[in-house]
């Protein structure tokens, strides 16, 4: 783990990331150049990168140990959504000159406390001084039986479009925060903590494979990120607004303000699973759900064409405008 | 890859970074969350990050091919001093709210070179926007056979200490840039060279596996990572100065200013191979030398103790003073 942050680098090194690949014995103590990460015979290991960068995806008064858990977090996401069981990471953790002590031991708690959550210890990386702000990277590594990685291209035509969980509360997060929109205490709580701590399905995932034909995680948003499966997989996606599942607080606010439906359809960092099954699969579905102890909801169809169509429930098209609908192009 | 530079980032993975992956069906041409990297059966997956910065590591005028080669150079000579074969790799591209598209374009044709010429395809990565100045990782994979990974910390009492290559040509080039340093033209346009295209030692590092007892690349300096070693190894490195390679320009240039053997010997950036044999793997030393084409230089050894010791060729220790010897405490 070479690089540099100034004289304390390695003192950094050894005081603060050291301890936090402690269970990986292939880390070696991050005392050598590289790591090697045990992947389990029979198993495929699967690879996913996420980057934060202080100013654009977050900022510095959102609390280090926040910071730190949403980033293993959107990583831990994806490998859910591939159906994989996390191994362990990489980190790229950039400071400016003169690291604040304080801030690093507080990230570097955040990191321990989702490390355990998720047994999914520190391998190595690389500390950079920046000239300023922070930069976080993580390469993230999981595995699942050779050959059974969930593909978002791999939709078939027919499919019922299930999506996990509740769909828009972190957009709703990000609306009170960067426009100072205002919803009950207790509602702004519930969408802060989706925004910050979203969590990985890991579980669930998992238990898709052999069940699904493609799934994704949803981090750009509901519609964009059906345009992205049914693009890849050569089909059209049909999303019923009306299914789409709403937490208490986010149906409260959508029937407050009717408005707010396009910003939570397509509002992104929900970090739910969106998958695709055959509809004879509809009660393996509901038994995984239960089993889980996860909703998964059916909000739609894939059909053959492209792009993406949102539809009331008498199956009149939408149209919706948002910044996330780039793709959007069906109604 | 998901991720966000603006409303260009689709096109710009699918036109820039797609193409990079296309030797890698694993890849699946960046269009899903994530990467499979295939291990061959019976090998160990290494791991290796490095990061760049822009006002840090590069600037903007230092050429946008010769950063991008650079960055996987770095990376593949980890992975060269570890014993391992080049698997590919992950990228994390941060770039300003408006890139330069010329300057991308030729990033990623510098890329695309070193990919080609060192069987290293691009896996996936993430995209992201910076506030200012151009953010760059790369986590690389690699993999030997189980078991056989060279480790730093491995050297053994009476240890025969060799590196390959050069020493110091990069560090008077990093003296030519920050401080106006001046050499000849031709001895100028060489250090530029050797500080901005190291070449990873890739076959060397393969062939080290059952010879070398402990090996790391030479990114620090020679002093101090020779160091690193050292305590990795609870020994002591004696290094003999006199014996230490230098390039017919650098030895030319400490024959002019003999203050220039401190930088020379604790500059860093050299990227050649450090490593340690017992004294009856001379021959196989050599031997390996002659038949890869690379100069491999015996510079001391590994005695009982701890830290460094440089001396002459009369074993009187040297006291050099440098920002690069930081746990330099031998003499």
């Amino acid at each position: 783990m070479p690089g540099q942050v100034g004289l304390g680098e390695f003192d950094l090194i050894a005081r603060y990331l050291a301890p936090l690949s402690a269970s990986a014995p292939g880390a070696f103590n991050l005392s050598d150049d590289a790591a090697i990460v045990p992947v389990p015979a029979g198993e495929d290991l699967v690879v996913t990168t996420d980057a934060m960068i202080e100013g654009v995806h977050f900022l510095a008064k959102d609390g280090p140990e926040r910071i730190a858990r949403k980033l293993l977090r959107v990583n831990l996401s994806d490998l859910a959504a591939k159906g994989a069981r996390p191994i362990g990471y990489q980190l790229i953790l950039g400071l400016p000159a003169e690291p604040d002590e304080a801030w690093l031991a507080k990230f570097c708690d955040g990191l321990r406390r989702d490390q355990e959550a998720f047994d999914f210890p520190l391998y190595g990386g690389d500390t950079v001084r920046t000239p300023a702000g922070i930069t976080l990277g993580v390469t993230a590594f999981g595995s699942m039986p050779s050959g059974s990685m969930l593909r978002r291209s791999t939709a078939q035509v027919g499919d019922d479009l299930y999506v996990t969980g509740s769909i828009g509360d972190a957009a709703l997060g990000l609306e009170t925060k960067l426009n100072h929109r205002l919803f009950s205490s207790a509602a702004m709580l519930f969408f802060d903590a989706r925004l910050h701590l979203p969590t990985p399905r890991l579980a669930f995932g998992q238990r898709l494979r052999g069940l699904a034909h493609a799934a994704m995680d949803v981090s750009d948003g509901l519609v964009q990120d059906a345009g992205h499966m049914a693009k890849a997989s050569g089909l059209r996606a049909v999303i019923t607004a009306d299914a789409v599942p709403l937490s208490l607080a986010t149906r409260q606010a959508v029937q407050d303000d009717p408005d707010l439906l396009s910003v939570v359809l397509s509002g992104g960092d929900d970090y739910e699973l969106l998958f695709s099954a055959a509809p004879d699969q509809a009660a393996a579905v509901v038994a995984l759900s239960r089993s889980v102890g996860l909703a998964a909801t059916r909000i739609g169809m894939l059909t053959a064409g492209q792009g993406v169509v949102v539809q009331d429930h008498t199956g009149m098209p939408l149209t919706l405008d948002h910044g996330g609908f780039q793709h959007f192009g069906g109604s």
